[in-house]
């Protein structure tokens, strides 16, 4: 699955406009801040009494899960319902591929039934951009996460997270915590944080766990946390993949936690109002200590409920200029 | 999961109203009255050619099923959907706990995803309990099913049956029969019937099969079944749980029958016109004779049939109990 | 599961409309035609920008599938949401049944649960008709493949498919290709095709794969392509069930394509605008060359497209020849 088409070009219609969302490298200023200002809109929806919107009514959205993920499936899932289109999960690792069938006909398949969106999740770096380039001008592609590529609408909720809590990117200094080489959101946080003009990001992690290529994305690296963390506004931890950590790449969990791992000691090198963010799902004590996920700073529940909101943005964002092209092009 | 507050504080708001339902252990005839009469109303929405009412629309609610059960996630499903809500089903055996997150942490997730309900069964006496005592006040939770100690959803479709088919509890003798010791229906049932005045309850049983401190809750113990349903209006029979027949409580499944089995000849004890009644799924033969399952005092299928109509009862009131809860509160 | 009723007989009220669907067998040419008729005008819905009709608002259609198959499943869900029915997926496979309950039991409780449709999948020939013989009036049974039967609704998909690129039946010859044996749809093929009035239904494949009675239905038998394929308006080749390949019925897959896989060479036998189906999933390389599936003749991606269209007619049908029933019997 080698991708063609560049990502910035495939995933923006003629107009400049969202078609896919596959990746936040190559995104105007300006489009990230729309992707930012339509989700604020979205954040109220969450409270009001009746939590839905008629944006997507009548759509066909099909969660398109090749790797399970409960976790993503249901904020996309909760997006799109509240949106009022209709969801169909399917969980490919126990379907129609058993039955020997090509991804390609499978995807030619569901097309057929005039869905409208696919939100896609794989173990396969590539595979969303992949199914960009083939799918039907009147099918979006959203990618919900890609081997150890991207995440993007994690990368947004992180984003609008930031924009929320600290204001305006020019005068943020961010730092990225941990295991970077295994994290499929590192890359989408960076590409989206240079895209709206970060004063300056900066990767920290060890040396085994930092791919060598992280520099040249614009980010400082460091190795050492009361460097790295030094006067940033906003530290965001990442994840320790555990189940990987029985490679040669770090010498014992207990010591990741002791150099790496986010304690309250630590946070005061940063600064004293700087905010902790997290992905989710956390591991307390592994990467992040349980005082510093539960304070008053950390606004990893918040970065949650932003999820569902950026989600709704570029759910709908997307709907709506891929019904141009459809429109433009003829569908099936 | 040890809980701190006393249930019957707990489910209720300072004006009385239902917010969570955990238990039927402590609530007021008036309150267990209002519940039936509630449902009285939505019995009527399963005849109609659109079997929906907009109460809960734009609402989120949480299907959390620790432990699987098909049955009883399917009531709720539907409950949910003919209030029009956004239904949510979360199987957790097969999701987010294999990543190694912590319980607290997947619900404060839930919660933050503006979830507005969460439906809890789990194989852990308590655990709906201790949910509802740390989730966030807006959210209501309502008990499908733990460990050995509650099922009140299904009491109340219970006496919502014998209101309908025998009418004044005041006047009624009822008797739960069988394997009380591993039922966690018996004991909802023995508190909503006491709750709403009923003449007698009886619970009849092996000894190894009946928990010492039934006596205490206010029913009559019976060894004998001749002794027991004589007279009596009602006689609940309970699923003998025969995964569990392994072990030295009794001596065998047939001789379980032959004493305690409801057949023709036993039902003959009881009153004339008596009914009979059992949560489901039935054992055929094992606690019930076919003959009586599909007799005509059977009302088993009815049982069902306002199983969805009293969970709109419930889902409805604590939505609404919670609301105003919220509203004081301030939600998250 | 031996039926008793006459399917025809079953499946139509007293008016002579569709009430369950659970063969193409005995239909009238005025009913098959009906169902034509009626997906034509569902076809345009999927093209709308809300695919969404209210036909069948606040009715619950349960998908009961004893058999796995994520692809017909879909089509069933998603035709029902487009007549913004409730949908509830039951895999039987992974519950109810485990509890020890007998099939009548699980279906009595969902009728009670005033449900209106079942759309049942089952491994054993008979399994749909034996429960339209037992199920309450209200509720309406469509055939979603039972065994190596029937698969009337995929059939009818067929007959549309056919009706709208070649027009006329009684001016076109129809071959069917392959594994006939172990196929559910092709019984149901040649009895629409028949029942529509079709010019010449043929039937080729090896003869181990051939059952002895398919020239009593009314089709010609044919061991050679090239004979068979002669002057044919439409090819409809089947998917050649692997996992039963290894018995003694064929010598090997190599052998069988050598000899009736559609390949472009054979295809020169039929007409030159013949059209090319496939129920799906193809097997390429299989029973069908690349070339020949993904070639503008090819209408297998029509065929699932129209599917959808199909089966909202069924359902909208089924439901309102059901209601009539229901409301001269009285429901549960």
């Amino acid at each position: 699955m080698t991708p063609k088409t560049p990502p910035h070009q495939l995933q923006l219609n003629e107009h400049g406009q969202l078609r896919h969302f596959l990746t936040t490298e190559g995104l105007s200023t300006e489009l990230l801040t729309e992707i930012l200002d339509t989700a604020e809109s979205f954040v109220s929806v969450g409270k009001q009494a009746v939590k839905k919107v008629p944006l997507l009514r009548g759509k066909t959205v099909v969660n398109l899960f090749f790797e399970a993920s409960t976790r993503t499936r249901t904020t996309f899932e909760l997006a799109a319902k509240r949106l009022s289109a209709d969801v169909l999960n399917i969980d490919i690792s126990t379907s129609a591929t058993s039955k020997g069938e090509s991804l390609m006909d499978m995807l030619w398949n569901l097309e057929a039934m005039d869905s409208d969106m696919f939100v896609v999740r794989h173990q396969a770096s590539g595979a969303p951009h992949f199914i960009a380039e083939h799918v039907t001008p009147s099918v979006a592609v959203i990618n919900a996460g890609d081997g150890r590529h991207a995440h993007p609408t994690q990368a947004m909720l992180d984003m609008y997270t930031i924009r929320r809590h600290k204001g305006d990117f020019a005068k943020l200094n961010v730092a990225i915590v941990g295991d970077v080489l295994h994290s499929r959101v590192a890359r989408s946080q960076v590409h989206a944080l240079r895209g709206l003009n970060v004063g300056e990001v900066r990767v920290i992690g060890p040396k085994t766990l930092i791919p060598a290529d992280f520099e040249g994305l614009g980010a400082k690296i460091y190795y050492d946390m009361a460097k790295g963390l030094k006067d940033v506004d906003v530290v965001i931890m990442l994840r320790l993949q555990k189940e990987r950590m029985q490679s040669a790449l770090l010498p014992s969990e207990s010591e990741f936690y002791r150099l790496y791992g986010l304690t309250m000691e630590k946070l005061a090198f940063a600064k004293p109002d700087a905010i902790i963010m997290h992905p989710g799902p956390i591991n307390r004590g592994v990467e992040i200590e349980s005082a510093v996920a539960d304070c008053s700073r950390s606004v990893i529940l918040q970065q949650v409920n932003y999820g569902i909101a950026v989600r709704m943005a570029v759910l709908s964002m997307a709907m709506s200029g891929q019904t141009e092209v459809a429109a433009q092009e003829g569908g099936v």
